[in-house]
């Protein structure tokens, strides 16, 4: 069989005149994937220091090693946020050295808050810890625990949403998903302490409110009751609030913006709530009936 | 503690003599998962042009950028399938050259594809935006969301199960699988504009068909009744029909080859279902009843 | 905005004080995750010869590729087991030596169960075959199943396991996880013949046991009914029981170290089981009532 290579390169050309929006030609605004992930890595490097790099981490060169995984960060997270920035036109009108200025500012912000981003992970390692008899140590906890890659990842995520950066925190978000099973839209706001075991099939929305030292369990969603009105939707608060010292078993959805599970109310396994649960509640499902035969 | 090296090698030796089924030695099909993906990277950056580079796309030389892309394919894939081929002798008695020429067309019959995986695409992504609150743009959707990536491998990996080709398009939609948590086999019927939001869990078995417009949840099973006579069922049609404009939330499963949701029903979260579903019926689940203590 | 670097690299070394729990400097026992999943590839490599190497593996040679992949396992394990062991100073007081020859006859004896693993796995393999009417070839099952992948990493991490190696077990099955959403813990014990099917969203802890030919499908959690008790119950045996020929359809929770599923019961799909159950039974679900509405 022969083919007509030239005819081949023309109608893929021609599809790419038809379907414009699925095609990304002459942009400024190229996001590499690749980059940000490691620029999260370093930054996880940063918070975990000592934990996932190569050679021994030596305390006299501590310093160096710092300053050195800042301006990897600075350089290569800048040149991104520039590119989101661009994007969307959000700085419309303004060209590439404006939208740089900008992505500095938003990356020194970010820098900043590393110190508080470690402050939180540490209580969220201690609540690993407690919480789980399989635990051996924190350092099992830290190496290998999706859960904690998960938040970790989400805790960065999250700073960046609120510099309003666009995509990336999704994107990041998405990586830790795809690692892990554990979706949690950036834009969540997520408590102190709280703990994700094993963790696969767990959805937690973009309004979606959680206290401090929650515990959830894989295959639980805090979602939305309805999405078909789509887009009309965006900003409006669709998912749940959960209060402090709430803990959620396998398997439970809990649906809603106005449903707020109060301090201190453990939910069972398999759940399906739709309306807000009081204060120190404890709900159990009556699980479906079993039928037994020979 | 010395040991012997030779005795540990010749024992492990000893044991692919006696389990040759796990012994792959002296075969001419090796296939390379790796090499697989990087065609369908390929192929994605093809059907999304200037999404995924890592330089800017120039309109300029968009012609020789597609050119270019197609020949990695065509070069690649096609020493993969002839590998696939070789492997389960579908074409026995015939030598290298044959099974390569065989490759060649199935190759060129696949490529004329993508124009047409193209528009299937646009809908996809269309009907992603459409359908969920939080995306902020069409790039987001393109870039980061799970559903849209599983779907682009699995329409890729179907138009090589429709050219039968063996082994290849299931390790594509393991790979998916893997990193969206989204299996769907390779032999299953999409039509139009589909959706699938968060995604982890979901299963979508080889004989299930499903029209346009429809829209699954993460958790979701169309699955077979039962496969206790395993290789007996084989061709079988074992997995549920889902008409157009179907949604079915989380968590839900559909199961049976004669198990058909007519169009424009809707199937609520964690609902089990056997038999058929009229059309524009709201199927709700009487959740399991919640028992309140403090 | 100009910001002031060597304040920022000191408000981070101060939170290196402030939370050392999560610092680890000056360590001589950094893991690198990266090796641990490269020696794990080796052995894989080992145990299904010529599937996953880049080239043709020619019998004339074989001999050679097998001592060449044991020297590779041999040098690269016993580096990490030796950091792993000084790193929880299970060997308090030894110096280096002693650590490194500890882990030099841990790996002689892992290396020697090779031969017993390929036995494990082929019967494995066959399981996955004989189960699934989606299956075309044992390669294809070898080559694709993420069921197949998990349990072979999991018989790889058992072995470490049971020669009591610290973390190394957990990141290996915890990259399995990642891989394939199914997470089994390296302390299970597991029978012959065992198949997972789809397997996402699969959770088996700890202290479960399980018999040979069990099959188990995707969303099946064998776990512990409370953790509330934490580090209290470390040892403890808190996962269920499953007896030989026991299938456990999708999306169904077994919970509680005194629960025990007897040999050749059937349990369905979504079921929710805290105590035991006899042998043989077929256990189905009462599923939740569905309700119709236009």
């Amino acid at each position: 069989m022969e083919y007509d290579a030239e005819k081949l390169v023309n109608s893929i050309l021609d599809s790419y005149k038809k379907y414009e929006l699925t095609v990304k030609i002459d942009s400024e605004s190229i996001l590499n994937k690749d980059v940000l992930i490691s620029v999260m890595e370093e930054v996880r490097r940063l918070l975990f220091p000592g934990f996932f790099d190569k050679n021994q981490l030596r305390g006299d060169f501590l310093k160096f090693h710092v300053g050195q995984r800042l301006e990897f960060i600075q350089y290569n997270l800048k040149k991104q946020v520039a590119r989101a920035l661009g994007d969307l036109e959000l700085c419309s009108g303004c060209g590439r050295s404006a939208r740089e200025q900008e992505a500095e500012e938003i990356v020194a912000k970010f820098m900043e808050k590393i110190p508080e981003l470690r402050e939180s992970l540490y209580y969220d390692v201690q609540a690993a810890y407690n919480g789980d008899p399989a635990a051996y140590s924190h350092e099992e906890i830290i190496f290998s625990y999706p859960g904690v890659f998960a938040v970790t990842v989400y805790r960065i995520a999250h700073e960046l949403w609120l510099l309003e950066v666009p995509m990336i925190p999704r994107i990041l978000t998405e990586h830790a998903h795809s690692v892990t099973g554990i979706d949690i839209h950036p834009g969540a706001k997520i408590g102190r302490s709280f703990f994700i075991d094993h963790g696969t099939g767990i959805v937690i929305g973009e309004t979606t409110e959680i206290g401090d030292n929650v515990k959830i369990y894989q295959g639980v969603t805090l979602g939305a009751l309805s999405t078909r009105k789509g887009q009309q939707l965006k900003g409006v608060k669709r998912h749940p609030t959960i209060g402090d010292n709430v803990t959620i078993y396998s398997g439970t959805t809990i649906l809603g913006g106005d449903t707020v599970i109060e301090k201190g109310a453990t939910i069972g396994a398999n759940a399906f709530i739709v309306s807000s649960v009081d204060e120190g509640m404890k709900v159990s499902v009556k699980n479906p009936e079993l039928h037994f035969s020979k």
